[in-house]
């Protein structure tokens, strides 16, 4: 009997669902929108859907399905298979494994938080194969990472580690949604540069960005931003080269305490990547040990809008891909 | 026949090197002056000297060593067991595994960096005794740190894992002695303390600080910050809040970015606990996650002045501690 993964990666508007053979290669998907303003039994339903959904069309049997890995934004606690909260999902301490357990009558379901399962999907099927440490950095509307040591999802005492964009860089920067000043993800998230755009467009009506906007500077996004400097906007594209400073800042300091192989960044920021990489790479090398900037490699996801799903099956795969 | 266990602690003033059973217990120790300024050959007569003393000593045959474990500042090449560079040896790029291999016909010998060697002391010897997953930091001078994880010491890519003390949080803070500012060993060691507790002297000459100095600024150290505030000198207790705050947002980080089960603090700046410790806990409890702060146990380094000898130890046991 051959055996099957299914990974299931839950997001605030959409839920997609993909099943794999033992390679780790998807063989079918779907996504469904989560509905999660209709609550907990609306959006359990929803993820059934899409596990009937990618059983019938691959004509997989549930028998044949070895496990199952859920990516979900945290917190969690992975051990008990709980989602304790999320910010844009309206439930609290979801025992979503026995729920689904119960549900499809498959079991082991092991639930893993997104950023981590999305380093441990870039390390198996993504950039970061062949490598046994690193990092994996996501960077859009916030900073979340994932951390893996010896091939493996370092979770930390309470399964919270990899929190990287919660790191303080700057004590007397912005305010971040986390209640501290000048945390990475104050400094370098997609939230962030739009922020400093907007400062920006308010001072200097002449930029293109405020053109682009037409006036309305609450449309301000990481797009106008590439567009205006595209266009050779001097004001937008140091809008990246700020972010891009404090991006190499934030991630040289993992570098020098880290010292991993790789670091992967993904999110959608990464857009944007060829109006930050350079002053991103002066900023590491300008900010880390020579040791630890020559021994890593710095690499954009390679998974793109499916690390997540892939890295849900990685998780459903688990122990099989250390063999 | 037994087995024993040879740990050599090279500092940049003193080698102290200890024979321990197989439990770990020292049995003889035996410390020198380094001679540091007499060069290569000297420091290596001077190290086999006290292997000598001890062996002597203990009526130990070199047949019964098992194996040395040396400590070292860095940077290493622990694999090839090459002293790269000292700040405060005269040499460069010394093979001294083989050369105490050769010179006392004992293997193997094994190289670590002290932070990490003292990280692994504290580890199955000390405060962290039952815990898996630890760092140590060390603040006196400078600040060091080693990483344990999984009851291993964590070396990285390129073997400096553990820079903890080149971590940026503030880059608009004083100039550190790497080239960059702000970096959390410019912010928080026994360096940055006295740095600042210079300048409030230049400006407060009414300070108990200015009396007990005698006028003489550039003899400030922790002992008379300490002192001053012993007196209720509230510019001298400012000091130590000030670097207690940073202190308690540098190890937030790593809170944030490890979740680790413990933090060992060591170092000669631990002398001064009474005054920091609180502004301390304080700045880790306001800059961490909840869970992350909950699950942590914060202590102070229980080996003191031995710990690099008897991390060096726990180096010369290398996989024998885990079984």
């Amino acid at each position: 009997m051959s055996e099957y993964f299914l990974g299931i990666d839950i997001g605030g508007t959409k839920i997609l669902t993909a099943i794999a053979d033992s390679s780790g290669k998807i063989l079918i998907s779907n996504k469904r929108s989560t509905e999660a303003d209709k609550g907990q039994d609306v959006i359990i339903d929803n993820i059934i859907k899409t596990i009937d959904n990618v059983l019938n069309n691959s004509n997989i049997s549930k028998e044949e399905v070895a496990s199952i890995g859920i990516g979900s934004p945290g917190p969690l606690n992975t051990k008990d298979g709980v989602i304790i909260e999320n910010a844009n999902l309206p439930w609290r301490d979801v025992p979503i494994v026995e729920l689904l357990e119960e549900r499809t009558g498959i079991s082991p379901i092991f639930l893993e938080n997104d950023a981590n399962a999305a380093a441990l999907g870039e390390k198996w099927f993504g950039a970061g194969r062949g490598v046994a440490d690193l990092i994996y950095i996501t960077i859009s509307t916030g900073i979340g990472g994932g951390i893996i040591i010896d091939r493996r999802i370092y979770h930390g005492k309470s399964d919270i580690a990899g929190e990287v964009g919660h790191m303080i860089i700057d004590p007397n920067g912005p305010l971040c949604g986390c209640g501290n000043h000048g945390c990475f993800e104050a400094m370098a998230s997609g939230t962030a540069i739009n922020r400093m755009a907007k400062k920006v467009v308010e001072d200097n009506q002449e930029s293109k960005m405020f053109a682009l906007l037409k006036g309305d500077l609450n449309k301000i996004n990481g797009k106008v931003i590439a567009e205006a400097a595209e266009m050779g906007d001097q004001l937008a594209q140091d809008i990246w080269k700020r972010a891009a400073y404090y991006m190499g800042l934030g991630i040289a300091n993992l570098l020098n305490i880290f010292n991993p192989g790789m670091i992967i960044l993904g999110g959608g920021v990464m857009k944007a990547w060829d109006y930050f990489e350079k002053p991103m790479m002066e900023g590491i090398k300008k900010h880390a040990f020579d040791s630890a900037f020559s021994s890593v490699e710095i690499k954009r996801s390679e998974l793109g809008d499916d690390v997540g799903v892939k890295g849900a099956i990685a998780v459903a795969m688990g122990d099989r891909l250390l063999s």
